[in-house]
């Protein structure tokens, strides 16, 4: 029997993105469900995902995996013989995860506040953005992928906020690329592998999203 | 050559805890080191964990892991011949790392405002924390532990909040008892268990810890 494989997700999402990367690094054939997160959820992601209630939700024959770091573990462990997404070395795995983790503290909450706050609080946001992205970027070092030679699980974690970059820098009104070139470049060379090219939207359409979402505030 | 494994630590960490009771289970020896957080962090602390500098911190043969869950699941990946912690198969693994997630979210937080927080805050915060863990003890079932009948990853991730237990209901007066009695009884298996037992503190010194905390903070 073929695996059957639903994605249950909403376009702008970074975190969906990485789901649908891995998939597609995969091979893997999937249903992606588009979700009307903001009005009407429905009632397969509410039976689901019932902690959360969020997308993405990978449903793998049936059963339900939440979280798109997880998802990504997942995705890399079921199908296992295809570009291996995070390093066999415990310790080498260990650094993956930490910085995943990282990432995951950090990019979204301070990314947001870059569009979503303004004053002191902005100033503050865009500060501590370059300083986590300078981080991120000294990780990367002189290596092509966050993992080394291999584009992996740390650059699916991040590729996704890359397509907000645009978003953040025009509503923040800053730039990211005098501080953070190589970071740049890395996402740049990203965007070059199918996986990612397919699965990130234009920034012109995000920049167009976060303007919506800015009006509904009323920001 | 025998692995020289140091932990950096501060004892009322309930996220220390988790890698002690990880390292217990595996027989691991290795060397216990106090941090003193508030007042003097150890520059070997700094050096191991320069990101986050918070312990708890795993140093095996001189290289760190940071994150007691990544502590976690790495203890478990290198010394794996003995009392395995997570599950082998990928979407029961994927389940254990969903909940272990939805802990490290939640519970740390909330438990937090049960004695940092007064009044309208603080009811709130006991209504949320008593919903947290009848979450998790829905979760529990009628399964020994969150992993079934052993004890696992999962147990691990949340027993250390256990020993903080008696402490959030002396200082938020209420009581976890009438609506969460299993997760109580799960505690109390868990505490039969010398891994577990070995690595909590006594309740009543965590107890006096918060009292100074409270002081030091003036709540």
């Amino acid at each position: 029997m073929e695996d059957e494989v639903i994605l249950l997700n909403f376009w702008p999402s970074m975190f969906g993105m990485r789901t649908m990367i891995a998939l597609e690094e995969k091979g893997v054939k999937y249903e992606y469900r588009e979700e009307d997160v903001a009005n009407n959820k429905s009632p397969l992601l509410l039976e689901m995902n019932p902690i959360y209630k969020k997308i993405p939700v990978l449903i793998h024959n049936g059963k339900p995996v939440c979280e798109s770091i997880i998802q990504v573990q997942y995705i890399d462990e079921v199908w296992s013989n295809k570009n291996q997404l995070l390093p066999s070395d415990p310790y080498q795995r260990a650094q993956a995860l930490f910085w995943a983790d990282f990432i995951e503290k950090k990019v979204f909450v301070c990314g947001r506040k870059t569009w979503a706050t303004k004053g002191e609080e902005l100033e503050e946001a865009k500060k501590d953005f370059i300083e986590i992205l300078k981080t991120l970027q000294s990780e990367l070092g002189d290596k092509p992928y966050f993992g080394g030679d291999q584009f992996g699980f740390v650059d699916i974690v991040l590729i996704g906020f890359y397509s907000w970059f645009p978003a953040y820098q025009k509503f923040g009104n800053f730039s990211i690329e005098p501080e953070c070139s190589k970071l740049m470049v890395w996402g740049k060379r990203c965007m070059e592998r199918e996986s990612v090219a397919k699965s990130l939207p234009e920034s012109e359409k995000v920049i167009g999203y976060v303007l919506r979402l800015k009006k509904l505030y009323g920001i």
